[in-house]
C-alpha cells in the first residue's frame, strides 16, 4: 500500500449562490487545477463526487460522470459517487486515498458539491427529511433540528451543560468565519444575540444553527513521492477512522455519548500512530452548536460532560488546548452536504500552508484532523493529516 | 496490496415485488450470510451499498447505515453508498475490494437495492429522467430508450445489422433467464414475439428492453488468504477497468462505437494478465439488445461493426465462442439498477461453484467477467473474476 499526499484545493465560495449545480462544481474545479503547479484535467485518471442529494435538490442522478465533463477530467481508472450525507465529501477523499495507495489510481480527485438553494426551496426543506430514518425517524418530525434539540435537552439534564455554553461555539466559529473570506456568513456574534435568536427548536435557537449552503470544493490526490511535482506544500494522510452503530434514533444506545465517534477517533489515532494530545487543528461537524461541545468530549480532548466547560475555558481557540474550526466551521462557512467535509480537507492544507488570515492561523501546526457525521449522530468519520510525509 | 477473495454472495428474487426497500435489503442480507461458513453479521467491519436513486424511488437517503442497520452489521472501518446510475453495485464490489486490499478493511459487504415499484409510479418514471444527462439530454426526451433506440439505428445503417439479430439476444436471454430462479421473467420468447411486440423506440420493441425490477444483491468480500474459513468456493476478483469520457450526448465521440468500453476493456485485461480470448463467462449489461451487441464488439469478442453476425452465428451461448449472460441477463433477470450488478458478481460465483442449472451451466469456467453500462453509455466498468487465486 503506497503512500499518498493531497497536494491542491479548490473552492467555490460558500453561500446562497446565484450559481447552478454545474457552476458550483466548475468553480471549485478551475480553483484546484490553478492550485497545482504542472498539471492538467487531463492528467486526473480518477474521480470520486461527493453529493448528498442531488437527485432532490437539483433532480440530477448519475452524477460522477457529469462532473468529470464539467471540470474537463477523463476518467479512465476509477470512478463513482459517493453518498453518506453530510460525510459525502469526506467518503469520496477516502475512497480516492484507498484507489491511490492501492494502484488503482495515480492521480484522483475528490470533489464534493450541493446546491441546496433550488428554485422550489419547499422542495429542498422536505428533501432534508431524508436524512434521518426516514420511514421511522423523520415521519415523526425527528428531522436534523429537533434531534440535536433532544440531544442537547439531555446533555443539559446529564451534565449541566448551559444555553450560555452552547452559544459560546457559535461565537468562536462567527469569530473566525468572519476573517474566511469563502465563509457564507461572515459576520460577528454575541452570546445575547445568539441566546436571542428565533427558537428553532429548544434550546436551539437559529444561530446554534448551520445554515443552509451552495457549495464545491476538490482536492487533488497523488502518489506521496510524486508529490513535489505538483505543489512544494502537499500535505498527507496518515489515518483514518469511521464507526455507524444503528441508523433509528430508537436504537442509539446513548443521546449524550457519541459511542461511534468514540470509536472512529480510537481508531484513527490508532492508524495514525498518534494520540488525541497531537491533535492540533480539528475542522468537526459543528451542524449545531451542541455538537461541537460532543465532539469535544468524543473527540477525548476533555471528558464526557466537560464540553461545555471546555469552551469556557477557552479551549477550543487557536491557543488553547487545540484549535477548533479555525474555518468557521460549518456554523459559520456554512453545510453544503456533499461538499462541506472538502472544505475541512481544504482547510488543513491551508493552515499547514500557512495560507490564511493571521487571525485565524494555528501556526506551525504538523497535525490536523477532519471530522464529520450523519444522521442521527449514529455515523463519524475522521481523517488525520501530517504536514510532513511519515 | 493483497489479494482479495469473494466468499458469499446472496439475493433476494427479482421482480414486481410486494416488498419495501428494506425487504429487499434483508432478504439478500439474510441470504447472504448463510451462503457463508463461521461468518456472522458481526464480523463484517466495513459496507458498501450501491444505490441509484433512493432518494426518488423510495424517499430515502443516507442509506448506507440504513443497510447496515437492517442487515446486523456495524461498520467500524469504511463506509458509503456508492452511486454510478446502473453500475453502482459494481462500484460497491469495487470499493470494498479496494479497502480489504489496503487492509482498511478485513471483512466487507457490498451490496445493491432497489425499489423501483414504489406506490408512485409516475414519480419512478420520471425518476429515470435523471439518469441520462438531465439539463441537457433528459429535457429533450433523451432518456434511455429513445438514446438506445438512435443508437441502435445508426448501428443498422453502418453495419447492416438487422432488427432479427437483436431480436436474438432477447431469444437466448430469455431462454437462459427462463432456467433461473431468481429472475423476474421466466419465459422463453421468439424473434418473431420480439418483432411483434410493442414499439418502445424504434427500432426497439418491448421484449428489446428489459424490465424495471426490484431487487437486492450482497456480497461478502474477505482476504484471499482467509477465504477458506468461509467457504470451499470463494472467487477472485484480479483485474478491473473502468472509463467514462463525456457526459452528454453532443460530446460523444460515436453512437457506434464506444471508446470507454474499449478502454476499460483493455485495462481489465491489462491488470487481471489476461485476454478477451480467456474470458469463459461474460455478464454484461444488455439493458437493450443492441447493447449486448455492442458490446460483443467493445469487449473484442467479435471486431466492430459484426455483434449481429456474432449472436447470429450461436457465439455468446455457451458452448459457443464466450457464453454471454448464461444468467438470462438484465433483459431477463430484471435491472433493479442499484442491484444489478452485485446480480452479476453473483451469477459467476454460482457459475464456477457448478450452483446453476445443467441447461445454462458453462462447465469448469476459470475466467468470469462482470461488465456494467450507465448514462449515454458513456461510462463503462468491468471486473475479472478467477475461480483459482492468481
Amino acid at each position: 500500500m503506497r503512500k499518498v499526499a493531497i497536494v491542491a484545493g479548490g473552492e467555490a465560495k460558500a453561500g446562497k449562490r446565484a450559481a447552478s449545480w454545474r457552476d458550483l462544481v466548475q468553480e471549485a474545479g478551475k480553483a484546484m487545477f490553478e492550485d497545482a503547479d504542472n498539471m492538467s484535467p487531463k492528467d486526473v485518471d480518477s474521480i470520486f463526487v461527493g453529493a448528498a442529494q442531488p437527485e432532490r435538490f437539483a433532480f440530477l442522478s448519475y452524477v460522477a460522470a457529469l462532473v468529470a465533463e464539467h471540470i474537463g477530467v477523463i476518467p479512465r481508472k476509477v470512478l463513482a459517487r459517493t453518498e453518506l450525507a453530510c460525510v459525502s465529501g469526506q467518503a469520496a477523499v477516502r475512497y480516492a486515498w484507498n484507489c491511490v495507495a492501492t494502484g488503482m489510481s495515480d492521480i484522483a480527485v475528490a470533489i464534493g458539491v450541493e446546491k441546496m438553494y433550488p428554485p422550489d426551496m419547499a422542495e429542498a426543506q422536505t428533501s432534508m427529511a431524508c436524512v434521518l430514518d426516514r420511514e421511522w425517524d423523520g415521519i415523526n418530525a425527528f428531522s436534523a433540528p429537533p434531534f440535536f434539540a433532544v440531544t442537547a435537552q439531555r446533555h443539559m439534564y446529564e451534565f449541566g451543560t448551559t444555553e450560555e455554553q452552547m452559544a459560546l461555539v457559535s461565537v468562536k466559529n462567527h469569530h473566525y468565519s468572519s476573517m474566511n473570506p469563502i465563509a457564507h456568513l461572515r459576520k460577528e456574534v454575541t452570546v445575547e444575540a445568539v441566546l436571542r435568536s428565533p427558537v428553532v427548536a429548544p434550546p436551539l435557537n437559529l444561530f446554534d444553527c448551520c445554515p443552509m449552503t451552495d457549495g464545491s470544493a476538490g482536492v487533488i490526490l497523488v502518489p506521496a513521492e510524486d508529490a513535489k511535482k505538483y505543489t512544494d506544500t502537499p500535505m498527507y494522510p496518515i489515518g483514518s477512522g469511521q464507526c455507524a452503530i444503528g441508523n433509528v434514533i430508537n436504537n442509539l444506545a446513548s443521546l449524550t455519548e457519541w459511542v461511534p465517534l468514540k470509536l472512529a477517533a480510537k481508531e484513527a489515532w490508532r492508524t495514525a500512530k498518534i494520540t488525541e494530545d497531537d491533535v492540533e487543528i480539528a475542522e468537526v461537524h459543528d451542524c449545531f452548536t451542541i455538537s461541537e461541545i460532543m465532539e469535544y468530549e468524543g473527540l477525548g480532548f476533555c471528558e464526557t460532560g466537560k464540553g461545555g466547560k471546555f469552551i469556557e475555558d477557552g479551549e477550543p481557540y487557536i491557543g488553547g488546548k487545540v484549535a477548533v474550526n479555525p474555518s468557521g466551521g460549518i456554523m459559520g462557512c456554512g453545510h453544503p452536504l456533499g461538499a462541506t467535509s472538502i472544505y475541512h480537507t481544504i482547510e488543513i492544507l491551508k493552515q499547514f500552508r500557512g495560507d490564511v488570515d493571521d487571525g485565524r492561523y494555528v501556526k506551525d501546526a504538523n497535525i490536523g484532523i477532519q471530522h464529520s457525521l450523519s444522521g442521527a449522530a449514529n455515523q463519524h468519520s475522521i481523517i488525520v493529516y501530517s504536514r510532513e510525509p511519515r
